[in-house]
């Protein structure tokens, strides 16, 4: 398929920035430098990034401002992803087939590599400041792209949803509050501060950002849809593990015809935001209609 | 003593500037909010802020562009406290008399308190963007103040140290880089991102960075010293613990002798720096020489 040389060649180019931005394992915190890589360097499809780029280019973004900023995500998504590893957490062992940071690494040094990355995101995207000082939209940016990472985006989701657990049936506005988000933010994050950077106006921001919203929550639909429907070989990891963890989901609460219906409803709202013949427009309708 | 009714106004004034910015305890991620608050309003000297602020002063700073700094490094001060405190790290279940964050609210919500509160204090600092977004010393003091805190700062001390437990003797190089990052690293971006604010000069802004890593390491020296000859009434904690611990410090290493001199000596060399009859001058002055 075409679309997958091409995403494949754009995840080559978001790696290479990345690798750019990554510290280097060196000095008397060499361990904690190794944790912060091993981690970021487990792989994933770096989805934020690359919507993140996309929609800045979309908006006509051309400098490479964009590139600590993409960098950045990577960075905050991935050390919520070591702390959610962490025993007192979910207690994974195994992420994408490695073992987990904590699990090379041990406990303290997990919790401290989670730390290391997400205060290196911010001196990461902080580098913007130096390279366009007198930019107001750096600042914007920065401001737009923490408040989604924080208490008010994707840390409150965690918090809401480990409050959660084992409590049985929870309200449907409470899982969309987990689903706007736990995962919502960063998708937010991503798009709207690529939105800003490129000097999207007002009106163009909040429609970004809304169809933002939309994306983030058909994808965690569609993700709940393929844990009933998929199979093992082709997702790659077990399904019905939602069913087996009691969690409730979209599909549980709802079932699964008006999940596929409000899914697929979503998803053609946000697809109405952007311009078509867009590399936007083909790469999230790719990412929704993938089978894993 | 004038100079007690003088810090308490100022550390009134610095609880007042911290209240301003604490996040409302509401909504979904109300107990998380409450974690936040909790560890912030548990007290302390609040001497990171207000060291950040009587640089700014002294550089002839007079806006409230300082106030979100301020805020936001006394919140980087407290997460840290909470994640050191955690059964992974050191495993305390007391702090200034009251029960640690994860005692409180439970270990999973002591790690995601200690997050939301990191990425809080850049929400926080990121304000100063919004108050003067064409003011270019605002993106070089973040970057300064998130140097300051991350792997190449405080984290790093932290790591470095919790490799060091248990091995016995360790370095004095070792010993340095852990006095100068764990603790050093927040003194030097309290007082840097007060001058860089400020508008302080280049030379002035190394001059007072040489100053505060003078500070900070005289202060350390200092508290291993009350650890060794002060006592249980007057220090308000356990003597001894140091040497209970089989802890290496600059005592222990040096002799307390040397560590006298030392201290003394960093402490005078770092007063030169600074202009006389300063109120920065007579704050370093009684920190240094207080008994507890």
């Amino acid at each position: 398929m075409e679309i997958q040389t091409e995403l494949e060649r754009r995840r080559t180019e978001i790696e290479a920035v990345l690798e750019q931005y990554l510290p280097k394992e060196e000095g008397y915190q060499k361990t904690v430098l190794e944790a912060m890589n091993y981690s970021i360097l487990a792989g994933g499809k770096r989805l934020r990034p690359m919507l993140m780029m996309e929609t800045y280019r979309m908006f006509g973004g051309s400098s490479r401002i964009i590139e600590p900023f993409a960098a950045a995500i990577e960075m905050i998504h991935t050390y919520s992803l070591i702390h959610d590893d962490l025993p007192a957490m979910d207690n994974d062992e195994y992420r994408r087939g490695r073992k987990t940071t904590h699990m090379v690494y041990g406990e303290a040094m997990g919790i401290l590599a989670g730390d290391a990355l997400l205060n290196y995101a911010y001196e990461t995207a902080a580098e913007a400041f130096s390279m366009e000082p007198e930019n107001p939209a750096v600042g914007r940016a920065f401001r737009f792209l923490a408040k989604k990472a924080g208490v008010y985006g994707m840390v409150g989701g965690q918090v809401v949803d480990v409050e959660s657990e084992g409590t049985g049936r929870i309200s449907r506005d409470k899982l969309n509050v987990i689903y706007r988000l736990k995962t919502g933010a960063l998708i937010e994050a991503a798009m709207g501060t690529g939105a800003i950077l490129a000097g999207a106006s007002e009106a163009e921001f909040l429609n970004i950002e809304a169809c933002a919203q939309e994306i983030g929550l058909a994808f965690q639909i569609q993700d709940d849809i393929l844990d009933v429907t998929s199979t093992l070989e082709v997702l790659g990891k077990p399904v019905g593990s939602d069913v087996k963890n009691q969690k409730a989901t979209y599909v549980s609460m709802e079932g699964i015809q008006k999940a596929e219906k409000d899914a697929g409803r979503l998803f053609c709202s946000a697809m109405a935001r952007i311009p078509e013949d867009t590399f936007l427009q083909e790469l999230l309708c790719y990412l929704m209609h993938r089978e894993k």
